[in-house]
């Protein structure tokens, strides 16, 4: 501290005013003061000096001193004593400063005891690989950035006109409408906008459906074994009873559902992660459980865009005449995943509370981006990017198959080929694919074992080759690296 | 309608615009239409004249009138039918088919039944008066939209060159270092980047909380009475058990917080909807129950930038040291509610199971709208926006204290002027504010009535005046208006 007065103040305040020509310092003293306070360098029932002394001291007018003394007193961080000068309070008890959780952090008791060892995934970062078969990651590389760049800054332009600055939670009308076209062209669900609540992505799809569906501790919720593991997260949070389901070649084997299922996640188009899709004998039984279980089917349908071999069949939500299916549609994978928009088509019976669930979530969904996403399908370029990258990805597709034939013959049995940007290749036992992991990483060749997945070691014994990042040109090297490892 | 076009419209719109030069006619333009769509003077199906057309007849430029048809297609108000022209929606009667009987659907055995009847809060849309003194809408005419469209259209060019596509749930690292900056100058809070956590808003800030804080049927969570509605709604979703405690002129009565109490929801800085700010002894006494109780506080700083009378107090986080306190932010007011970003600074022991419940609830935010929020705080503008609007709000309501004082003089009591865009008026009990909000609507004011927020009844007759849509100019004659009708 500067000293230039006669008289020393008693204590040291450790007062730093660079500049006390400037009208900041009374601002600059105020917050050091405070903060000595707060952190208890200056102890309750302490005596400050003098305003005369302390301005003396500090080389600042006293005016300046009385100023923030007194805005010390307004704020009760000191108390005036007339003649008995300026007392620093007693506001905070002297045991409240600098205690500490005794328990550690995660397992406090504060927290509820199902959120004390949360499962949290890791956000996949790029391999480091020069092969890169990494699963869920869509190629970005051919998305239309200029087209979005100019939706996006015209509906900043529009927004900056509006005043309408909350939202709707099902959505913005324009985007509803637009997405009840692009699912009738797309998928052939027949539904109209007021069916929709746009949401931030599939996983807050999942959240909303699980807290107006489950009851904690009491529903029975089926799941696909394999199958996603951040859909278990959430669920487990609400404290489903989660009844996993086995998986076959033609989907979830329906007969194993536990008869008090109340909710049934799938993913019917290409499962999740084997990549087979639910046969059309397995969907009218799946619709016929529902209907005489009173149970509902949450269809996830994360890439059915992309459907290589033949037509598409029909999505359950299509074949549902019971108001028994959620239909869960994200465009992650068909734009970019950093949007986080998707949206669920949900039977009347269930939407106003899927509507309040939304606001009590998080009001909407951010405007400017539903009306960039409107105009980009309204204007025909998702349809346009969908039709691409399904060739890209059906080029892949085919010349990954091709090169698995040719240079791994019959040590791999390819499933899940008719869709989406991943497949599943089934070893035989004498090759487990933990091993065969580790191995191919050292070779450059970044892929994923089905036991990765939750559920998947009961399963199979597999690799998951996604094709979302790797290239045409790179496939061919990559599977001859990876059939000498076999 | 001045008609300087050689072509007539084929209808009367009726449109007024006073001035045309002005920025606001686009605005005015596009009040005045979706007021005629949603009084039904515009019936459904008719069509609009063509942009071209009505440009001439009002005697705008034709690029005005383009942006008002978009902003209403994106809004659902009216439909592009690419040559067939312009249509207005059947917006109505599609809001109908959506609605649903309480005693029917809504009670589906298939959803939870705290979900059967669950409690929306309506989306305001601007009221149809002259006067508005709408409560909780900022003022977004003066917000640098050339600016957030340049640091968007950057941050979509570097997305696009990137492939980082999911991002971390607690939010990009560079946005959390801004907004640790943002708060230890804005708030005087000092937290490190690693303790924040990036929301959609506060709304999931609250929702989030609840998650992982509350254990339903189980968990007592106090509020304050009156009270912000949306967050009650989270907190009986979550099946706490609410408490609420009376507030008076110093913020919450801590003596009156139920023994139990695990989570105490508040808002120090300006009380949600009276306006007073918590005075220090109070806050003493809070952090205080909390230490005691182990319970835990959460502080929900919604407008706390806009302070006028004096310095702000501290915020409870930065007078907290037992690891007690839950500081929610939020962007909606001080930059614009449709971006939807808000955070949570929370204790260590909470912060893996926060982050958790954020990657279950939507992965994480956009991150486009999060590098864009980043690079704005990083470069000055908001706080220069704050600055500006802190200035632009005191300034109101200075004009409206006056207004207040001049024309109403003893017949009301004003309370809630330190801060924010609201204050609160009490009226004595001759002039019951319900009455007078609905005379003085007649008379072209819109306010509200304490009474209309929960808890609001036991503790008030009194009417709630915001000032954020409100220009200066405006308000002695709508306080005259008022005046007139006590």
């Amino acid at each position: 501290m500067n000293n230039r007065g006669s008289k020393k103040p008693s204590f040291d305040l450790a007062i730093d005013l660079p500049d006390r020509a400037s009208r900041q310092v009374g601002r600059d003293l105020h917050r050091q003061l405070r903060a000595a306070i707060v952190g208890g360098r200056l102890q309750p029932g302490l005596r400050l000096p003098a305003s005369r002394e302390l301005a003396a001291a500090l080389g600042v007018s006293r005016n300046t001193v009385v100023a923030v003394y007194d805005l010390l007193l307004s704020e009760g961080y000191v108390s005036a004593h007339g003649r008995g000068g300026t007392i620093v309070s007693d506001f905070l008890s002297s045991r409240l400063r600098g205690s500490v959780s005794p328990t550690g952090p995660r397992r406090d008791p504060r927290l509820c005891p199902a959120w004390h060892t949360p499962a949290l995934t890791p956000t996949g970062t790029p391999r480091d690989c020069r092969f890169d078969f990494s699963v869920g990651i869509p190629d970005c590389s051919e998305f239309p950035f200029d087209v979005w760049r100019r939706l996006t800054t015209r509906a900043i332009r529009a927004a900056s006109r509006g005043h309408d600055w909350y939202g709707q939670p099902e959505g913005r009308p324009a985007l509803r409408e637009a997405i009840a076209r692009h699912v009738s062209f797309a998928r052939a669900i027949a539904c109209a906008p007021e069916e929709i609540v746009v949401t931030a992505g599939a996983q807050q799809a999942f959240d909303l459906i699980a807290r107006i569906l489950v009851t904690p501790g009491e529903t029975i919720v089926a799941v696909e074994e394999p199958g996603y593991a951040p859909l278990r997260n959430v669920l487990m949070a609400a404290r489903a009873k989660l009844a996993p389901v086995p998986v076959d070649d033609e989907g979830i084997r329906v007969d194993r559902l536990p008869k008090g299922s109340r909710v049934i996640f799938v993913t019917p188009s290409h499962q999740f992660p084997l990549g087979v899709h639910l046969s059309l004998a397995r969907r009218a039984a799946l619709l016929e459980f529902a209907r005489s279980h009173r149970a509902v089917v949450v269809e996830d349908d994360y890439d059915g865009e992309f459907r290589f071999a033949g037509r598409p069949l029909d999505a359950l939500k299509t074949l549902d005449h019971g108001e028994s299916v959620f239909y869960v549609g994200t465009f992650s994978k068909c734009l970019f995943p950093a949007l986080r928009l998707g949206f669920v088509i949900a039977p009347a019976w269930a939407r106003p509370a899927l509507v309040a669930a939304k606001q009590f979530a998080d009001w909407n969904a951010p405007l400017v981006t539903q009306d960039a996403l409107a105009a980009f399908i309204a204007e025909g370029h998702l349809a346009r990017h969908v039709r691409k990258m399904r060739r890209i990805y059906g080029e892949r597709r085919d010349v990954l198959e091709h090169a698995l034939a040719r240079f791994c013959g019959d040590k791999v049995e390819v499933v899940g080929i008719g869709a989406g940007m991943h497949l599943a290749a089934r070893l035989d036992d004498s090759a487990p694919a933990a091993t065969l992991v580790q191995r191919a990483e050292v070779a450059g060749v970044a892929l994923s074992s089905v036991r990765r997945f939750p559920g998947g070691g009961a399963n199979a014994n597999g690799l998951m080759l996604g094709y979302g990042v790797i290239e045409s040109a790179q496939i061919p090297e990559a599977v001859r690296r990876l059939a000498r490892l076999l």
